[in-house]
């Protein structure tokens, strides 16, 4: 970064400054070695004396040095602070702790064309979070972010310790998203559209436990215990606890090509409370109607989620897809399996690419800038979704959806897009036959 | 500006520093004590002579540091920290990006002389709100700002992106203050009172839109689009939406003499809620009783508002008043047409004059502060205000009250104001003929 | 003004810098000198060899130097930038303004051995705090910090305003702790097990009021006057009021030995409300099920509340003990007393100290950090405690409980711990003759 640049360039000249230091005092093998020679007769009353009173005098001069430092630039700064991303960045230099404090803000508009039943064309602030991360004593990390779109529990999002000091392995406790799904895995700020598909139905989101993780540039395993969300109370009952894993390999991963493979599993007890349900929105939010729903699923004993991921970067064109598979197992009764996939492809009109790190994907630098004379970065993309939520005696629903999609980037920090969703067909569940669209345009600044 | 001048002068860097600390010298007392022995016999010349060179050569060694420090030279701009207004200001000295962490708690605590209905003593804290706000490459602004004392969506206050790259129009998105009623675009930090007037009925708060808007020395235009509240949920129903601007003009504008005067609209169509109402409190908070209300007015088309504004700035003396008319238009009835104005005057005891910029009042400097040997600064102040929200059929009730303050300034970032209102008259209403009273006090830091 | 001249000739200059100094070892020309004592026969192969021991020893006796490094290329120096605790950091070195951004998470999990009702295992985020505090002026201070797991105002903890302008005596408004028993005083980021004492049943918490207190070395005082609390709202009904005091004595204070008395007192009218009640879980927080609870006392005027303390450090034992009387006035009905007791010992396996700071107990240093090759400080403790909310026809029930406790701190800002407790018996209530035990363990960070 420019920034950057600057400051390493920077050289200062010597400055004066004045140093008190620690006095240089007799060390104690010197005394011992004084009352020896005392004791042995080598040195005599008179000069043993003199010896004490020049320790004692010199023991209460002060040593005052007036030093020259003499400056030069290396590599960084001893408490570094940088706004050049956004929010409020410190560090350390010599590694041992950072803070930053960033958030985001995502302002949404949404109108929809039913086709039955009321949707609700409005507005809403999608998410308005803050977050302060950083790390402390070198190999430790901490984190807690809050969306204040949620009351009180709700809104707490990552909320964790790491421990890095292991080589390769980093331990991460507190609430943390499960390892599973790549469109969960990569941060809202970041996905292709405006929402995730309507695959995300099987999302498993954040738990409260403790997960294992090693990520390297061709691949990376991450495994953890999870109890259930923060949210959750217990109320005399015990909550729900899962198991989950992710294993992603990149056989290609260029700045401008990758190929990512993933597979995933994740399964849940239900806990005392015995249900689970799963539900979806058209790929908006707004409305809160749920076009697949199964309702609330009874004695339910657990759910086992499995998932694939295929993901290519070739230049300023991607394409991502995954396949979940869920199976409910209910006690007294038959077990129930549902799933879903979709595939989506983007195209950056400027030219940049879509940046892949270490099994998921993160945010786009245009390679011109709205505010430094450039017209940001501009990406088109269009992504088919379905998930078959019907199975025996339950009917969430089966519904497909195409969606096309525009992003502008004027900045690394902001974002505005128009989402189109089209609901193709929707088959069984309240939404039966219905082909509902929307039109959903979203301002977003995130650091 | 001076202040601007000197900070691009200076620069935030990291440099490693070395330290040629002073040589830890060998402690006089060991060389007495070695040229005793020397003297005394216990070691010849050549031993003496061996432990002289050595002595000689360490004291040429130097004793090498390598420390971290962060400075500034006078070449070039980078970041700049600040904290002299409270909070936490960063700023990169080239204008590119900056970030400010700010806040404002204000604690209250009223008694209530009732005349009738219960109105319940008690203290609370009125606002409890930190924000974040900042530019970015230049152009782009930020802020997220929230009140903790609103539960999720309900405390989101500012929380928008501006684009500052036209000459003299800024566009704002996000959710923001529609531009209507002086009052209410003066910052709760900043108004005469601990409340706002009655008038407070007629307010259009926050939505979720967007703004363009013009500010110069002497005149202002403001023009907005908005959809509904931050808080609203469509569940299926289309939300409301508004359009509204205001004009201001300031035939005089200078640090010590304003006159202002201002005009503004406000439209805004129901949605498929079809609902509006009005109510407002004694010009208090704790308390909850509104003593005019007109209860939910159904089959609402339709609001729209008209306001003018006047305010006088001569010296430490101040005055404002505002008149608001609103029209609510209704399917198969007749339209309503509600109104309320008040006037307030405020003088500063201690000759400070009220600061008014582009549009609206902002906070006040004290010439004296308590924490280096002032007093603060102390403002005394009266209010009359009246509403009417009595028409056909509705009777929301007619009220008007006399309230007045004094407000003491220790520091520009604090305030302790207290205020006694009395209601002289209510007509029409849950109130009717009733004639309360009250006294509140507020702490409140701000910056 | 004086105060923005100087702002405009100040930069960002001042900078605290910690230099670890060179090893003041001793002087290889002290070595020869020995040396050749010791040939010459001078020395004795005894006293050669206890002079060698000594050089070694002094030789891993690091001098550690802490410096403060004042740079300024301008007049004075301005500002500070500290990260070297955990969170942010800001101060004018004029010591005119400073703010701190810091928090809390605590993260837990706890399994029940559950004696007839269910407790519900599971997991939650027990605290994720935010604040943000400071000065300003000088004489002036501020904090706001909020608790994410509590919804809208029920999450405001401290928010107030200080003046420190006075000698020894700090004024302090706003929503604050009241001052009433130690293990409340006690931060829970700093208390020796996961949850306070049964005790806690008594704990009054925060209310909006003000407070002035005097701290010194060997004793404190601390008296305030308070409304009602923050989440109350009276919607019509007076809230209800108090007034607290407490006074504690040290009459040892040394860095690793202390003795601390304490006496406290608070009375609160129950305002119209006109109703108290206590009950406590069995020091756990995730399960919700209250051991002992009177339910809603109706009719109750007041409530006044006596408490006695006594805390130990002794090295790395530590010991700390409370006794609460309380007795509830009521109209028409008799008077009801509650009380109860803790004690509890804890010793650092580490050789760590509790660290006593006037009046409460603060956080602990390890010794040995992890993350800089160390192994951080343990802790072992145990605790009795008992609680009596049986009198008259209330039947709240009489229970008492042992928990041992085993805490890690592997650096300053983070805690690991693990807490069994069993509860010994509950006479009467709604737990009656049960017994539960639990284990509940914790993950913390906090600065």
């Amino acid at each position: 970064m420019a920034n950057k640049t600057i400051m390493k360039k920077t050289v200062l000249t010597g400055i004066i400054c004045t140093i008190f230091a620690a006095q240089v005092q007799a060390g104690s093998e010197l005394l011992t070695l004084i009352n020896m020679l005392h004791e042995n007769g080598t040195i005599d009353d008179a000069q043993y004396g003199r010896l004490m009173d020049e320790i004692n005098a010199n023991s209460k001069k002060p040593v005052k040095q007036k030093e020259t430092l003499q400056m030069q630039n290396d590599k960084e700064p001893a408490i570094e602070l940088k706004i050049d991303k956004g929010g409020i960045q410190v560090k350390s230099s010599d590694n041992e702790f950072s803070a930053k404090i960033g958030g985001r803000v995502q302002f949404d508009s949404a109108w929809y064309n039913e086709d039955g039943a009321e949707m609700g064309n409005g507005t809403e602030i999608r998410r308005a979070r803050l977050y302060i991360q950083g790390h402390m004593f070198h190999d430790w990390g901490y984190k807690l972010q809050y969306d204040f779109t949620g009351a009180g529990k709700a809104g707490i999002k990552d909320a964790f310790i790491t421990y890095n000091g292991f080589n390769h392995i980093q331990l991460k406790a507190g609430n943390i998203k499960d390892p599973f799904m790549l469109q969960e895995q990569t941060s809202s700020k970041f996905i292709t559209f405006t929402e995730r598909s309507l695959l995300d139905t099987f999302a498993s989101g954040r738990h409260i436990g403790i997960m294992a993780s090693t990520k390297h540039k061709h691949w990376t395993v991450s495994a953890g215990f999870f109890g259930d969300s923060v949210s959750t109370t217990t109320a005399g009952k015990d909550e729900g606890w899962g198991t989950s894993g992710r294993l992603t390999y990149a056989p290609i991963n260029q700045k401008t090509r990758v190929v990512h493979l993933g597979i995933a599993g994740d399964y849940r007890e239900t806990g005392d409370a015995g249900t689970v349900s799963f539900k979806q929105q058209a790929e908006t939010h707004i409305s809160g109607a749920n076009i697949v729903d199964t309702g609330i699923i009874a004695f339910a004993d657990n759910t086992l989620k499995l998932g694939a991921e295929l993901a290519i970067v070739e230049g300023a064109f991607s394409l991502q897809s995954e396949y979940i598979w869920t199976t409910v197992e209910r006690n007294g009764n038959s077990g129930l399996d549902f799933d879903g996939w979709y595939v989506e492809a983007a195209y950056f009109l400027t030219g940049e690419s879509r940046n892949y790190n270490k099994g998921k994907f993160a945010g786009i630098s245009p390679d011109s800038v709205v505010g430094r004379g450039g017209f940001g970065a501009w990406q088109l993309a269009v992504r088919y979704s379905t998930v078959d939520l019907n199975d025996h005696e339950i009917e969430g629903g089966w519904a497909n959806s195409v969606t096309v999609g525009i992003n502008w980037f004027p900045t690394s920090t902001l974002r505005f897009s128009g989402n189109y969703v089209n609901v193709l067909d929707v088959d069984g569940g309240a939404y039966h036959g219905e082909e509902p669209s929307l039109f959903q345009v979203r301002g977003q600044w995130a650091f």
